[in-house]
Formats: structure tokens, sequence, C-alpha cells
């Protein structure tokens, strides 16, 4: 019998943001995978160090780390015939996810190579967007708010247009976009309520007024968090 | 010294998919409170029966559940009394929140009353949104994907607009709103992509194409999620 692939959204990077039942699949699986960069440490295998057991077969899947020009089919690929040898094999293996699976995730580059051929099970996680507005101190949306999930790297005018169709907006994959984000918004008279996030829950977070953060600096792992009432329980 | 006010995420449903930082602060609090109907059993508080400890303090605030007419801000007035006063005393109280705290959930207006009075923390939680994405076997979006939260008591009309501009989308809060939203999807064409979850990550959890649902049977914890090119990933 094929072992199962389980996707584990292992949080947003504090250790103990990880639920019971993927630390529960994490200990039982005979292989692990994770994604890394092309040299160096994994962050999703980093955030569950402290849980592993001795003697897992470990998968780093190597991505190098070209900005916007993923995903890579190939990496993929190979990564799917690994993987896919183990479950044959009748083993189990658990791909470690920052977050969750099946928000951004990569993960689903690899369930969707393998998902008609072997058992899979997808077990969500803790996503960036709630990490980040508890760091935030402030709710995403209320009641019948629309809130919108929106990639940084998406031009002025399509900034423009989906935050002015919205109540409330999480604003990812910052990086280098940042000055165009933070000109959007203070365009549109949403800067001073506008929260930036970056590394939400690990130990160098941090939070800053965006007219504080320097261009420059500004992570991947960062986000915008705006609600247009200021406070979405008000 | 006052007592910290916790808000803790204990996710969607599935008792195993609270997080650890949820588990362990949630036990040591000698104070707990938690949303519950006028009559019956709370279903944050069911899905951590099977991990309080004996002799806590319970506070249920019972809230009418009268559909739309909320939030009740006496209730929670009333409930910021009587939690204020445990935090006076030096008990640290765990407010327990389906879901995330943040993510459409009424801890924030608990959080609105008293975070200038008291400290607090807020865990965040696995949300609906990446549980129904779990359940239907579907990534939410990908790469410079737009994703856009939609509470489906709006208008057909502003519906169609946020489906229009959008790439992929969260449509939450269904119950009566399920034939309004099924036709919206319709006309649109995207019907036939669309994945109707019900009470996901729970025993009684339901995965439906949308005309095989029965338009008065639909619960409010339901969610029709929908990506324009029918796979994230692809």
């Amino acid at each position: 019998m094929n072992g199962t692939l389980y996707g584990l959204g292992v949080g947003p990077g504090d250790p103990e943001l990880i639920t019971l039942k993927a630390l529960r699949l994490l200990r039982a699986a005979p292989v692990i995978a994770y994604p890394a960069p092309e040299h160096g440490d994994s962050l999703a295998r980093a955030i569950v160090a402290g849980h592993l057991p001795d003697g897992q077969t470990e998968i780093a899947i190597r991505m190098p780390m070209v900005v916007e020009r993923f995903p890579a089919q190939e990496i993929y690929d190979r990564a799917a015939v690994e993987i896919g040898a183990h479950l044959e094999a009748g083993r189990d293996v658990a791909v470690l996810c920052e977050g969750d699976p099946f928000f951004y995730g990569s993960f689903m580059y690899l369930f969707g190579r393998m998902a008609e051929h072997f058992p899979v099970q997808v077990v969500p996680g803790v996503s960036s967007l709630t990490a980040c507005a508890a760091a935030s101190g402030a709710a995403l949306a209320s009641r019948n708010d629309v809130l919108t999930v929106i990639p940084a790297p998406l031009s002025p005018e399509r900034l423009r247009e989906l935050l002015l169709n919205t109540d409330a907006a999480a604003i990812m994959k910052l990086g280098r976009h940042f000055a165009k984000v933070r000109d959007v918004l203070t365009e549109l008279g949403l800067a001073k309520q506008a929260r930036y996030v970056e590394r939400a829950t690990m130990p160098n977070q941090r939070l800053l007024p965006l007219d504080e953060v320097d261009p420059d600096s500004v992570p991947y792992f960062s986000m915008v968090l705006v609600h247009k009432r200021g406070e979405a329980w008000s």
C-alpha cells in the first residue's frame, strides 16, 4: 500500500504556533520534506527543529531564490519523483509548510503533481495573515467587511483599484515593492492607519508606522495591514 | 498587578487544530471566557473541552442569535466589566475564539473595550479560511493572485463587482444567502469550479458541488471557495 503525503502547516515562525495535529503527524512520519534556499537552512525546518525525532529521512527541496522567477517546475518535478518513491515504498512523507500549505504556499505545486496518484492530507496552519494581525494588535475585518489579500508586486494602478474597492487589505510579499505600496497608500489617504509588520511571531519581529520603514531593508516576510475605518471593531 | 487578557484562537473545530501556545495559555489561565448562544453550548468551549483543567472559573458571553443584528454592544459592555474585575484582581483571563481572534471574530469587541486598560495578548489560530481550503483539497491562491474574502450578505451587484475584480475568492457566512451567491457565480461562469465546504474539520464536514447544495439547509459555518483559473497551482 502507498504511503500518504501530508502537507503540514507549521505556522508563521513561532515554534509554539504549530497545531497538535501537525506535530503528531510530523513526529510519526518516517520521511520529511521541506523547501529550502539553494544554500543554507530551511525556515520551515527551523520552525519544527525542536520537535523532530531521530532517524527521519529528510528531503530538502532547494529552490534558487530568484525573485519572481518561480515556480521552478523542474525542481518540483524532481521532488515529486523523490517523494513518490518513498510513498510507493509505503512510507508516509510529511511536507513542512511555513504558515498554511494552501495560502500562497509552495506545497500546492507538489499537491498538483501528486494528488491524483497518492493519498494526500492537508493540515491547515496559522497563516502569516492572522499572525500579522495578532502582532499588529488590530483585527483584520469584521461583520460584512470585504478583506482583500494583495501581493505587493502588482502595478500601482492595480493596487489603487483594489484598495479603493475593499474595506480592509493585507498587502503581502513586500520586499523591494514597499516604496510603491507606501506611495499608493499615501495617495489614497490610508498611510496613517496602515500597520507594517515584519517577521510576525519570530524573535526579530518588528512593528513600524509606514513612514519609519526603510524601503531598502524590507524583507519578503513582511506585510502591510490596513482597514478603511481605522479599526475593524469600530 | 493586573492580569493579562488573552485572545486565544482555538481553530476551526477539530480539537487537534489548536496550537501548542493556545493550549498552554488556556490550561494556565484561572479564568476562561467564551461566546455562547443564548441557550445551549458554546462551540469555542466544545473545541477545547478535552483540554480544560479542573477548577477554572468560566464566563459564558451569551449572545442572542439574531441574524445580522450584531454586535450587541451592551452584552460586550457587561462582559468587559466582568472580565475586567478578574484582571484587576490579578487573574489572567483567556478568551476562547473559534478560528482566529482577529479574522471576523467577536473577540475584537472585547479587545476594543479593554486593550487600553489591561495587557492583552492575541494568539493567532487556524482560521476557517485555510481550514476550508484544506478540506476542499484546493489551494486558495498562489504567486501574485489577489484573494478576496467576501461576506455573503452583500448585494448581488457588490458580489458580482468583487468577483469580477479578483483572481480567487472565499465567500463566507453563507446561511440563507447561499442561493444568491450560487446565482451570481453561475451568471459569471464560475459555478463549475466553485467548491462548497460546510463545517470544515468538524465531524459533520461536507463538501459538495454548488448544484447539489440545498439552499434551505446551508449553515452559517460554510464557505464557497473559487479560483478563476480553476486551480491555483496551474
